[in-house]
């Protein structure tokens, strides 16, 4: 905080307290020492691991605590940023410098006048229209809230059968730590596991995986959920007519951006549903900056806009908002170059990666793209441990650029899609990728790693 | 080989079994298929893993069979290739097309026409002046005939202590292989271990996994082989006037090109050693071709000439070589496109990887270069299982260019590397690598992959 009696260069209002929130409030700061940042969160906890939840789920990591990255006084101290915790900011109104907020432990609703607003509101689970507002055995888990709830339920109830709905990333996350608890749980996912990421024979032996570890898949979309008198759901109805019985009902189908204060501020929306900014991340308004998972952001691939929720690249986005929010006109602004769309997941040990575009996707994008499939080990085969890793590359036709891939298998798939991450930002091809001399050592990886085998199989697929 | 009766295009002689040779063979009768193409191979095996033979000692691989990638039979019908085991070739006189070989098993010596040459005589293991030509119980590991005859050693005599001389990669790998029979062994490596790779921490940390599975390390260099009335080394003095007793002895000092038939037959030699060629794998006469760990590479980073032992480079040298030396000026001549140098090992689970050039050997190159050097974690910290990885950049002053990389850790380390490399291949910059939206989940990578951190380090260092 500036020093007392001093008047702040400006005061900067960052508005969501999770992830990019803090991150942008401490860029903020750090680019203007003399400027008053406030920090907004309506819940009571901030800069949390959301993506660790699964794990204090299954009781991997033991204490929610761990959870927090860095606690509210150590935050305000060590960034000199105010934190105003269980503070739901109802408005704002940039033109006017204007921010309306209540303190919800108080009850008290105040307006502040604000500089510049940094907008970090992220993005909220997707609740189905069957599911009530008040469920008491129905949960998502997007907060660290949602977590503690969960967890205490769990650590209280009896629970025999859970009945988690979406077969995304989360949902098999959940799935792990349910079985970690030994509960029963069933999947239900209509479109098949990680369908977002992973191509028919990855997903296939990702049903194997979930197979031995008994977890029980549908392909079936949840439809409805049936209660008993007293407002517990006891069961779940999908859409094959089967209604399975529970005594828990996790949600995990997606989350969507939350624009609900950008839209009343009049900020301009995307057609991705994230609020609209440009490089520098700065949105319509001159004085409003958004980052984070409820900004729109542009895929790097063919510039096309896309909301994402994945962490890393919200802290970078938060960087640039912050510093540029702060910069008043001195120094060269930061921008935020697009995301690669790379994404991992690893449950029951089997990991999945994907980056870019599937291959539906890169041809609805106007591309005439291909598929390439193989398989191949993650060491050398002869030595003891060696896997199945399994490598799709999404190409071009002609040139060959490489628009997505997805890697899958029990080791070695998640770290070795990194090795393409540059590859796809500076629009290289397959033949480029089938050029690289990746490491070999036996206990490790395999002469001719599953990258290059993908690409000279693509290669030869272009100039048969 | 060509059908009976119908007179070959050409006669193509290949020289080396081991692992390009097979690979330039199979491409040059791929490429010609009326050629006739001949495989000379002076030892009793042909294309087998020699990587993998430090495993086989430790009783990981349990048949020495299985290290055989090809059968030599299978081969010949598989690639309509001619195969001859256990014939040295004395001579090539490629301006008189004459190639002069010894059927070792018939003792006879012959002459026979060839239209074109291929070298892959590859490398020998370099023996110190004070190893003799029949000590009987010291051994180095560079053909499967070694690994055979040095496990028939071990299995014959009860070895109590064995001296490994030289901290490289074959060295540290028989020091595991030889744990796992549970022999006491000790490591002289004046130079400390993987000095061609990893940075002081790295070796640090290394030093202690040795310590802690009981392999003695000493910094100390061979100078002599103390020996019994009977020949057999008894023990090993040092250049700390030491005398270490011990029954076995493992030489690991690294290898050299093998170019005494090039240089015999009048083919340039370049000054690392290895036997100059083009891009096109081309020696300096029209009908001879070199490939594999004999032939002198060019590193990608300052096209400086280089001679390495990386058998995933070798096969592609082998491949250009074999498809050039077939064409006949048909088609577009394939090219090698130098090395990144990245190579790994993996020693009691502890993996180290490096490319590019070491700091000294940047600085050597006429680069004003600087180094950063991180530790982060190969997970989520507070996921269980979390290790640590020490990751070093070498990058130029100014402009930020890659130039070298070493990372080492219990997990994750070696993989990650291999992102670096599409990165040192377009001369990509620490700034670039910072821009890298690499993976993020929690068993697998830390949000802020240890490779970007890194980056951020070097950025920060760059522009104070």
């Amino acid at each position: 905080m500036p020093k007392p009696g001093r008047r702040p260069s400006q005061r900067i209002a960052v508005i969501g307290g999770v992830a990019s929130g803090p991150a942008a409030a401490a860029a903020a700061k750090r680019a203007d020492q003399q400027a008053e940042v406030v920090l907004f969160e309506q819940g009571g906890y901030m800069s949390y691991g959301a993506c660790e939840m699964p794990y204090y789920l299954g009781d991997q990591i033991a204490d929610a605590d761990t959870l927090l990255v860095v606690k509210p006084d150590v935050f305000e101290q060590t960034r000199s940023v105010k934190v105003q915790l269980r503070h739901r900011v109802e408005a704002i109104a940039p033109q006017a410098n204007r921010l309306t907020v209540t303190d919800l432990q108080a009850g008290e609703t105040r307006t502040e006048r604000f500089d510049k607003f940094i907008l970090a509101t992220g993005s909220a689970a997707i609740r189905p229209d069957f599911v009530h507002a008040h469920d008491p055995n129905v949960f998502v888990l997007r907060t660290l809230r949602h977590a503690i709830d969960l967890k205490a339920f769990l650590d209280a109830h009896p629970v025999q059968h859970a009945v988690i709905v979406g077969g995304g990333y989360v949902g098999l996350e959940v799935a792990e730590a349910l079985r970690r608890l030994d509960k029963r749980v069933t999947v239900l996912a209509p479109h098949g596991l990680l369908a977002a990421m992973a191509e028919e024979a990855q997903q296939h032996a990702l049903e194997r995986v979930l197979a031995d570890h008994h977890v029980q898949l549908r392909r079936e979309r949840a439809t409805a959920l049936l209660r008993t008198a007293d407002g517990h759901v006891r069961a779940v109805r999908t859409d094959q007519q089967e209604v399975i019985g529970c005594d828990l009902v996790i949600v995990a189908v997606g989350v969507r951006p939350r624009t609900e204060l950008a839209e009343a501020a009049g900020l301009k929306i995307g057609v991705s549903g994230g609020i609209a900014v440009d490089s520098q991340m700065r949105t319509n308004l001159p004085n409003v900056w958004a980052c984070g998972d409820g900004a729109e952001l542009q895929r790097i691939i063919d510039d096309a806009p896309v909301n994402v929720s994945l962490a890393a690249v919200s802290y970078r986005t938060a960087k640039v908002a912050g510093k540029n929010a702060a910069r008043r006109g001195r120094g060269t602004p930061r921008t935020f170059g697009g995301v690669s769309l790379a994404s991992a997941v690893r449950v029951f040990g089997f990991e999945v990666a994907a980056l870019g575009l599937r291959l539906q996707e890169a041809q609805d994008a106007g591309y005439d793209a291909f598929a390439t499939d193989i398989q191949h080990v993650s060491r050398v085969k002869i030595y003891p441990g060696a896997k199945p890793v399994w490598v799709r590359l999404v190409a071009e036709r002609g040139k060959g650029r490489i628009l997505g891939a997805a890697i899958a298998g029990e080791e070695g798939a998640a770290l070795r899609l990194n090795a393409l991450v540059p590859l796809v930002r500076s629009k290289g091809t397959v033949y480029d990728l089938a050029e690289q001399d990746f490491i070999y050592t036996p206990p490790l990886a395999p002469m001719h790693d599953p990258l290059t085998v993908a690409a000279r199989r693509a290669v030869r697929a272009l100039s048969p």
